[in-house]
């Protein structure tokens, strides 16, 4: 059903390994090493964009026969933008920030091929609404589950589920990568 | 943090399993064989509760010291009710009748422990809107997953996830139980 071989995730993310494989896509690894600390002056849906985009290009230069999947998340709230905590005490105020409000994350999608001139980049958006949380609540979490590899510094796929009142948009968006979206522009390309 | 121990699932699900381990809670497991195909004269959303609540009662009086978990879940679109399709045809009429539009996937939960006094249900309802599915999509889906013990006949964590353009709710909720809904629930018990 998919229409490409030769795939090429390029992320160290072990969500999104398991998301290509629920579709049944068949793809290898390389670690683009791109810094995505780095500040950017740009606003958020075009930073994951970016971010998505420089980590698949770095990756398609060295296999310009493969279709190479970047992908990057961020969390925003109030113009803020969350990435990766660093800390303890970041993944605590995160979360507090966090709680009992709505936010949204999207996450950037570049998909480039150099033999078959494919190079399209895209985003999908997702609103997280999350119940009001209390610093024990807080404080379980980072010490159990260690969430420092996740923007926003929560799984909305492990004990943290239970803190999410809905989403409105993609749940796979929150993972960290867009399943439906992705689909759509897959098709799109052939 | 989960207040109860001894929590009977009464559900075959392996969802609902999965789930409840997500959130970290031990559980046996008692199938109360209530024969679900039974129509019923109520409302959609009477009738999710009506049959978890049948589930849950059926245990918790063979265990009347353990806090019972009943779970029931149905597909609803114009007013018609959707539960396991039962041959290749009933699933096939049901994704067609799905594609392209937005229906309401509804869990009913009941929690039952009689030594406790514990008799309290209630139902969680999201929205699930499809991309448009061509025939060859939902016949290879059918042919592939056998989606025969899902309502709606399609599982948002398999393959057929690139079908769901977005929901609006509970993502667990579509997966046959609401976590965040119950955990609440369960929280104000004690």
């Amino acid at each position: 059903m998919f229409p490409f071989n030769n795939v090429i995730l390029a992320s160290k993310s072990p969500r999104r390994r398991d998301l290509l494989k629920q579709i049944g896509i068949n793809f290898s690894i390389e670690i683009s090493g791109i810094d995505e600390s780095i500040p950017l002056d740009l606003p958020p849906i075009l930073m994951a964009e970016y971010l998505s985009k420089e980590k698949a290009k770095k990756i398609s230069i060295k296999f310009p026969k493969q279709l190479v999947i970047g992908a990057d998340t961020i969390v925003v709230l109030d113009n803020k933008i969350l990435g990766k905590p660093k800390s303890n005490k970041e993944s605590f105020e995160m979360l507090s920030f966090l709680s009992g409000k709505t936010h949204k994350v999207i996450t950037g999608v570049s998909l480039q091929c150099i033999n078959n001139n494919i190079n399209t980049s895209f985003h999908e958006i997702t609103k997280v609404t999350f119940n009001e949380l209390s610093d024990s609540d807080i404080s379980y979490y980072i010490e159990t589950y260690k969430p420092f590899d996740k923007a926003g510094s929560y799984g909305i796929q492990d004990w943290f589920a239970v803190n999410v009142e809905k989403i409105d948009g993609c749940f796979y968006n929150v993972m960290g990568f867009p399943l439906a979206r992705f689909w759509k522009e897959i098709n799109e390309l052939i």
